[in-house]
């Protein structure tokens, strides 16, 4: 069966731009894996008359409605009131979520403020979800084989809640919802609109659908369905008509990537960086590990390091520039010898907004590197602002090194 | 005058939990400045009936709307066709649109695919917003008072479109609108309670409102309100109570604070990373201009590196290993000498999940800097997975190194 679900976030400081509103995305992944997935979601701020029609709007049209925020201590009544109004219950004192409350004033050995009292108040016919995390219970309520639940905003509160209760209420309740299955798919080398006339939709098994998410310089595709056979059909097809491009699948990153790469083949490495002044050696340490295979390396933003560090030439520094080909080979040539690595790589760029020229305008960016005494050069210009053009370059040094490493 | 705006997130991927939805509280900011709050959003997936009804509801109720996403050139993307058609336009082709198109793909050197041709399709009487980052414009539809706008869901391109063309339009549009005023406050070296201690919401001024936003390792206090005058007040207040934990205001990071009292005392700057990996000299070039002062540096991961590069002492790091008081002493003499600095910065530590011990424990962070020939050291325990106590080293070192100089 198919079943969908809607997603009801209060809170103004959701719309003031105060607040990033994580919690959609959270229950919007664990919603689709239990075969609910969400199909609206909308914001409002705490006003009455907002919530009591988002509620009517959703609970006509949806399976199952969960409400996050407006159940702290200050808001508590409005949002409370709204929903026991609209499903025309009455708000009873509940002696064991108070004290839930008072127990947990007594261990934090504070003096309890009387709005807690209110946060003890459920509507009738209405389930207590307790939070170990918070005073603030959630609340549940079912009817015609629909569900309602209402959840605090404190992400963790709600993730509490819903990891604690939610999930397994939904999983008895929609025993045929069928979850779904997804697959992320990593392409490096290709543009969006190439990957488009490529992959034609029409050719993917029924109940396969396949989305494309750009990145900064490259394109994840994914695939998600409920029949894992369908799914396994789409992969292969994508395989076949995109494969060149595919380097990993579902939660790897490139610089992951690389160092499992390296690892296999018993390689260390050293960096040097101009342009993304430590990005790459970033990117490589933000994952554990990773100093089985990465030594470290070098950050030449200014030429007298290149010079005195690296051993760059000044002849290729006056006669090509800092931004050459020559400078990047003798770069990667320099961390490779003064760190006695297998495996060196270094890059040399402009990422604006300054230090353009005619020639050689903003994302320019050389990129060089070794693997033991085979050396390969690369130039691209990138496109975007300064940061993006430092995350593609960073991006780009990693995954053109590694396919050099796959294909050693 | 009281205006509002709402709005329309378009994506399958916001829903599925697949992408965090970042444009919503990037753009409440941006139109709350503008006096023009966000009263309403809805996030809905890329079907038509879905944005048809979304539209009608929001340009029925509110002064400005806006729809971010499904304008990009694959396949799935209907969302101008529903927009066309729900404002009663046709689709015209485009010139100027395709010839930006076009030279975008010939300045990258890759063939066009055909079916960018859709995106220079523009709806009747629209306007077109040129993306200077993409292929993709922006469209701007107003119809009796009210005003319309189609972004892409790609941030860099949303945002590029918005400040470059939309915040004026709105500006010309609305003159009487009030703006809420923003003043950011960043503190480091206090604990979030113990500025809510200090500072007594009750004695700021009527119309103002203050928020506390943690970061990861400090916290910025946020004051809000249309009054610039009570403002002014109530940031008067802020600095009598909280004063000596204040380092800088607004759009103001860690790193941009550093490299201009660097610049003010004309000091120039080598970092030797360990833990951290390459992230503090990460933040420094993410600084456009960082080149005026910031040398490069060391990442100096494996200890062969911290020997051989640095000159640290084998007999440290046998006796005091490389997580050492010591040893970040001995880096931070090497990476100054090395690039022949002013001033040098080193960081050891342990970021886990592995690496610690019963005497150091993941979290373990030691610090040392030089100002010429002083020297300073400093021991931290971080708290938080490997991303928050490499983020919070990083930016601790800055600013502990920011308040040395800063007394200089």
């Amino acid at each position: 069966m198919t079943y969908n679900s809607a997603i009801i976030c209060i809170g103004n400081e959701l719309l003031s731009g105060r607040t990033l509103n994580s919690n959609l995305a959270w229950l919007g992944m664990r919603l689709a894996e239990l075969g609910l997935p969400a199909q609206y979601s909308v914001t409002i701020p705490d006003e009455p008359e907002a919530i009591a029609e988002a509620l009517d709007y959703c609970w006509q049209r949806f399976d199952v409605v969960i409400t996050t925020g407006g159940l702290g201590p200050t808001q508590d009544d409005l949002t409370k009131d709204v929903i026991a109004g609209y499903f025309g219950k009455d708000l009873h004192f509940n002696e064991q979520v108070w004290s839930h409350i008072t127990s947990l004033f007594s261990q934090r050995n504070v003096p309890m403020p009387q709005s807690n009292r209110s946060q003890a108040m459920v509507p009738g016919d209405f389930q207590v979800l307790k939070n170990e995390r918070g005073t603030a219970p959630g609340l549940y309520y079912q009817d015609a084989g629909k569900h309602f639940f209402a959840l605090q905003g404190v992400p963790l509160e709600m993730k509490y809640i819903f990891d604690s209760h939610i999930r397994q209420i939904l999983k008895d309740s929609y025993q045929d919802a069928q979850g779904v299955i997804v697959r992320n798919i990593h392409t490096y080398g290709v543009a969006e609109s190439a990957l488009a006339e490529l992959l034609d939709l029409q050719r993917l098994p029924h109940g396969v659908s396949m989305a494309w998410l750009p990145q900064t310089g490259r394109v994840d595709l994914r695939l998600s369905g409920v029949d894992a056979h369908a799914l396994a059909v789409a992969e292969a097809y994508v395989q076949e008509q995109v494969g060149e491009f595919i380097w990993a699948y579902d939660e790897d990153d490139p610089a992951r990537y690389l160092l499992r790469l390296l690892k296999a083949k018993k390689l260390n490495l050293a960096v040097a960086e101009s342009c993304t002044g430590g990005l790459v050696q970033r990117f490589l340490t933000d994952v554990p590990g990773a100093s089985a295979v990465f030594l470290g390396g070098v950050v030449s933003y200014a030429n007298r390091i290149k010079e005195e560090l690296l051993g760059v030439d000044t002849a290729i520094l006056e006669k090509s520039g800092a931004v050459s080909e020559a400078c990047a080979i003798a770069m990667a040539q320099g961390v490779q010898k003064l760190c006695a690595a297998d495996v060196a790589l270094a890059i040399t760029g402009i990422a604006g907004p300054d230090g353009a020229s005619a020639e050689k305008p903003v994302g320019t960016v050389y990129f060089s590197w070794r693997i033991k005494d085979r050396q390969f050069t690369l130039h691209k210009i990138l496109t975007g602002d300064r940061d993006s053009i430092r995350h593609k370059a960073a991006e780009a040094a990693i995954l053109e090194l590694s396919k050099s490493i796959w294909e050693e």
